[in-house]
């Protein structure tokens, strides 16, 4: 009820709508208008009141809210069901308790701040209040666990494009799961599966945005390192606009993976990598040589050139220095 | 201490042990030591108590108990910290649980029962009530998400040595993870993980054995493909001393395959194949081919030869049909 009263007033914007008008529309009491306008504004909406002429919207509050990701939502998978918190550990460990308990696929967990951030290999990332997009997306996708590597390029390729439609900006993906602007990081994607050895029950996809972080809001130990989309693009960036167009993306290039092949895909992963064609450090558990990055596999394996022979390269094995920065 | 009461009495296997003796050795009431014996009986334990005796053990229940199980082994890792259930919907989740509530690696889940067993690709598991071995372990190596083949391949190997050991029958393995005698399904292995792309967290290793279930006991479907350690041998086999059996010879192998690498449980594997120098057809999502089955790589694919190339085959491409049986 409270989001239909939401959406009523959102279509007026300049209006006041009357409370008799909303009662009668929605056939609840005018008590109980008055009570969903009270915790709409409680929630931080900018309701305006007026004894005679009624209620206006003035303000939407700068919050990742399920109502307010869902009146902006066109898919039919991802973000279909949405878990919100104001402070969570990790996105990450929500949706997979909720993947373990069979919630549908494409269950969204977004949360304003995460507490214990996580990153590849046990590092944290860095989250604070209302200044990102911290979010996890549940996927069952009928890959082999072999293939989970997938889900982390349709991710960059997703985040990357929904990007720059909104801020206009121009970035790239740094393989294997990182996305760059001038060098330094603007996004982190940490996948992780649930899998027997023939079939993935379910993937985790972790999505960490540095939307609205400002200059010298960054640690120390990451502020030479990381920048945010309002940095890059000079401007504040609307998050709930940016996390539907990913979500958009994100189930449009999902939808061609698994309907078309994945070849669509890796073409538009490799037009926006900035890793190809780079001299990289592979710096492995066993091994540690130099070369070209010359391609990624089917399975999204990094080919590194090196003299004659091409080395196959899988995330754990290596960190990947580009030498080169977009 | 109701363990160390039951240790006592097990010491001295064919006498009586006064009430006075246990109370004072152990430092507790002889009320309290009769309330013991009482919860042992209600267990299963077959005390006989005499008034001026005392009190000795002339049975033990054929239970997985955990006592029992502690009492039996010598491991350092593996089976240190048991759950134990009467009868649970599946030890494979219950481990995926405690797994992802940061468990101890080698903690075993351990039933007598499971009502919803589980085999690979989310095939039943015939598990009927103190009739078979039905455990998981939880496991977290330092492999690579492609690595964790590796798991199946060194449960195969320690729980057909411990079946060897224990009722001296000589049964083969039959890629990926089931292990036959005469043809028959004595055991099957459903290893499940969670992983980062860079990482495992942790493995679940769950084995199903059927150990004591007679000729007509298993349902239709199998009865023909199906068999149990008993029956093969010909005798009852003592649940609870190849349990401790495969438990030693898992953890004995596990540290065998971290400390000097994994070729020495690829040799022994191999030895015990009956999958390799078949001729095998590969039944697969997307292809369809028969050849000879050669060899298995380091990471646990089956190697199969047709014509002139070599194809790899994982878990989840094929069916493999050995046309001889062991």
């Amino acid at each position: 009820m409270r989001a239909k009263i939401l959406e009523l007033l959102r279509h007026r914007p300049d209006e006041f709508v009357s409370g008799e008008e909303i009662s009668g529309g929605l056939g609840v009491s005018r008590t109980a208008v008055w009570k969903h306008i009270q915790e709409l504004k409680q929630a931080g909406y900018g309701i305006e009141a007026h004894s005679r002429r009624g209620y206006r919207l003035n303000e939407t509050p700068d919050k990742l809210l399920p109502q307010e990701i869902r009146s902006r939502l066109t898919t039919q998978i991802i973000g279909r069901e949405i878990r919100y918190f104001d402070n969570v550990a990790s996105t990450n460990n929500e949706a997979k308790l909720l993947a373990a308990n069979d919630c549908p696929e494409g269950t969204l967990v977004v949360a304003e701040a995460q507490n214990s951030g996580r990153g590849r290999l046990s590092r944290g990332w860095f989250s604070p209040w209302g200044k990102g997009i911290w979010m996890s997306v549940v996927l069952r996708p009928k890959f082999s666990p072999q293939e989970a590597p997938k889900c982390t390029l349709m991710a960059a390729v997703a985040i990357n494009k929904a990007i720059r439609q909104v801020s206009g900006i121009d970035c790239g993906i740094k393989w294997p799961n990182d996305i760059l602007y001038q060098g330094r990081k603007l996004v982190g994607i940490l996948t992780e599966m649930s899998a027997e050895m023939d079939a993935i029950n379910y993937v985790v996809l972790g999505m960490g945005i540095n939307v609205n972080i400002a200059e010298g809001e960054f640690p120390d130990d990451i502020a030479e390192i990381a920048t945010s989309v309002a940095l890059a693009s000079g401007k504040p960036v609307d998050r709930l606009e940016l996390l539907s167009a990913i979500l958009q993306q994100l189930e449009d290039i999902y939808q061609i993976a698994t309907s078309e092949g994945f070849k669509a895909v890796l073409d538009e992963w490799r037009a926006q990598s900035i890793t190809l064609g780079q001299a990289v450090d592979v710096v492995g558990f066993n091994r540690r040589f130099s070369g070209i990055a010359v391609n990624i596999d089917d399975d999204g394996a990094l080919l590194v050139k090196m003299g004659d022979s091409i080395e196959r390269v899988l995330a754990g094995d290596v960190s990947i220095r580009p030498s080169a920065k977009k």
